[in-house]
């Protein structure tokens, strides 16, 4: 690994989550999924969930929009910030803000995209929920954390196989 | 007034403490006077507490230090992010984060700085502390904000001066 990658600086801290996966697909097409909304539609939530609508604005200050929807058809919109981009290599975005530089109700997490090279074609994949509070961190992970991005990244893979 | 600055493009909300001031100095010195360590001890708090330390990193994702002193010698650190920065006419931080990006104990605050060419080689400033919590609002008001960020802003226009 070399010591001048995005991964490799990014200290793991006691608030975080953290899913980490060697995906059998490149860095660059990781990146396109994660940032192309017609592409987020096919892996972002764990089926029979579903997303209704995406919109991306992705550098530093730009806005994101994920509306979810369950099985039944109640949509769970999700509003946040990019703060950080560096292509194919590193995604940061908050929700605690709902557009530049609107606060949220609540500031729950950032979430921390990272992507490295990993031998034969391969990519590490590392994905960090940075909650602000203990108690949130705990809350997230009994919602399922690792359960469902586990299978999305299982989804982000297949999809990715196909581009 | 232009409607492509950023100043003419910030809508102001409930969560805001706004000071507004024309300065008689340019949008230039202004921006030097923010971000440059050894300008901000000369201003950024109100005579006679002073700045022991300065660090600032200025770019979107760059971190900020400032060690506020009172007069008995006691000291307050202060971290901070940079969110956004437009040369000369914007400066964005928060204290959400103390460096790209770990979070802060409590998000507080945003602090939107504006800066946009008046007549006769004035400035108009604004300054904005966007919370966020109205309870956080109103105690940073009743802590003195428009008394403490006037004065401030009196000590910049000042110093502009001798730049």
């Amino acid at each position: 690994m070399s010591s001048t990658t995005a991964a490799a600086n990014e200290t793991i801290t006691d608030l975080d989550l953290v899913l980490k996966r060697v995906l059998n697909t490149s860095k660059e097409k990781i990146f396109k999924a994660w940032t192309t909304p017609e592409l987020m539609k096919q892996w972002f939530v764990p089926k029979p969930w579903t997303l209704s609508k995406v919109e991306t604005d992705v550098r530093a200050g730009g806005r994101s929009l994920v509306v979810m929807c369950d099985p039944e058809g109640n949509e769970y919109p999700n509003k946040g910030v990019y703060l950080e981009v560096v292509e194919n290599e590193k995604i940061v975005f908050t929700d605690a803000y709902t557009e530049a530089w609107i606060p949220s109700e609540k500031p729950f997490f950032t979430g921390i995209i990272l992507l490295e090279d990993a031998s034969d074609g391969k990519t590490n994949y590392t994905a960090i929920a940075r909650h602000w509070k203990a108690e949130d961190r705990e809350a997230h992970e009994k919602m399922g954390f690792h359960e469902g991005w586990g299978k999305c990244a299982e989804q982000l893979e297949e999809l990715c196989q196909t581009l």
